[in-house]
């Protein structure tokens, strides 16, 4: 028998209690986008609820922009557990039919999670601002999610980048566009008409890359 | 000889003068959407660069939202202009150059506009606000511009409209996404490899329609 494993060094309680805490202020502040969106989110209604103060909020977020991309950041990591979920679930199916659950799974969350899929897409740092790297690994990871779907369909690995880079940003603008009625009235038949055509026409577009 | 036409009737110089003010007013708003964004415009900013009153401003538009979809309405015409006019320079190529050329023309207009084509995008109306009539008309008419480009090449009038439908759509998220540095920071050639991509594969799959 090996011998026990050293006993962990003992957690440092601030460190602990901070974690904590960015995990509640993390939990109401999502729930205050789903229920009113972005500009609800208000560091003085977070502290109260949360039970901090508003220097202790800072402290944590760095500002305001640092506590949307924290929420944000939250929300990638929901949406990436259906995502992954059909990508598993039709990993035995041939490439249209993959893209499209893919595809499903992104359209079934934004429109279940709409407030909070929005705040993903509309919030803006300045345009001097760097994202945090935690942030960009996690879109990176989705990202990935679509690459790795695609797999040796598209054996380049630059074609299959750009393969589905285009296809997130064609079914995208899709959603995005009929969420916010801005071709016409919400219509969920519309809706996945056109995103039907546009996943049938890239998984032929890809195919002819292979 | 025919006789002489019967003179126009004397315009009411109180319309006169209020058309002219809209223009002004537009004009004006539309400069500040250029340089400094949507929040930019202000009513009393407004008022006092166009010589007026902010209840004549109020008059004139509405309210603000109604001032954000007229100046919204001015970029939608703007941009009408290059697309019909790739439309009408690329009419003898076939489906996929003429649809590049109209993309190209789209992601052009974009990005030399982008405060002004963003704001058509990021601003919403309440839930429970109607569009103004001629708002939804200019929008069906630049919807338009891509259903006559797909032309005769998918015949069944239902499926064109879901072809430009999903196409614009597409080939907007891929810029939208691409302006907002999204998926990685701005790079254009990035962004023409992708328009081209959904571009190229729309075209083969309307081509299937056909």
């Amino acid at each position: 028998m090996p011998a026990a494993a050293p006993a962990p060094p003992a957690a440092d309680p601030e460190i602990v209690g901070r974690e904590a805490l960015r995990g509640v202020i993390l939990k109401i502040a999502g729930e205050i986008v789903a229920a009113e969106g972005l500009p609800a989110v208000q560091a003085r209604r977070l502290a109260a609820e949360g039970g901090c103060s508003v220097g202790t909020l800072y402290n944590i977020f760095g500002d305001r922009d640092g506590l949307i991309l924290a929420i944000n950041r939250e929300t990638m990591t929901a949406l990436s557990v259906p995502l992954d979920a059909a990508r598993k679930a039709s990993v035995k199916g041939h490439l249209e039919a993959r893209l499209m659950a893919l595809a499903t799974a992104y359209m079934t969350f934004a429109l279940e999670n709409r407030n909070r899929w929005l705040a993903v897409f509309e919030f803006r740092l300045p345009d001097d601002a760097a994202l945090p790297a935690d942030f960009v690994a996690e879109r990176a990871r989705l990202l990935g999610l679509l690459v790795e779907t695609i797999g040796s369909d598209v054996p380049d690995a630059a074609q299959r980048q750009t393969a589905a880079r285009a296809l997130f940003g064609a079914a995208h603008g899709i959603l995005h566009l009929a969420v916010n009625n801005r071709l016409s009235d919400f219509d969920r038949a519309d809706l996945e008409r056109d995103l039907q055509f546009i996943v049938k026409a890239a998984a032929a577009g890809m195919r002819k890359m292979g």
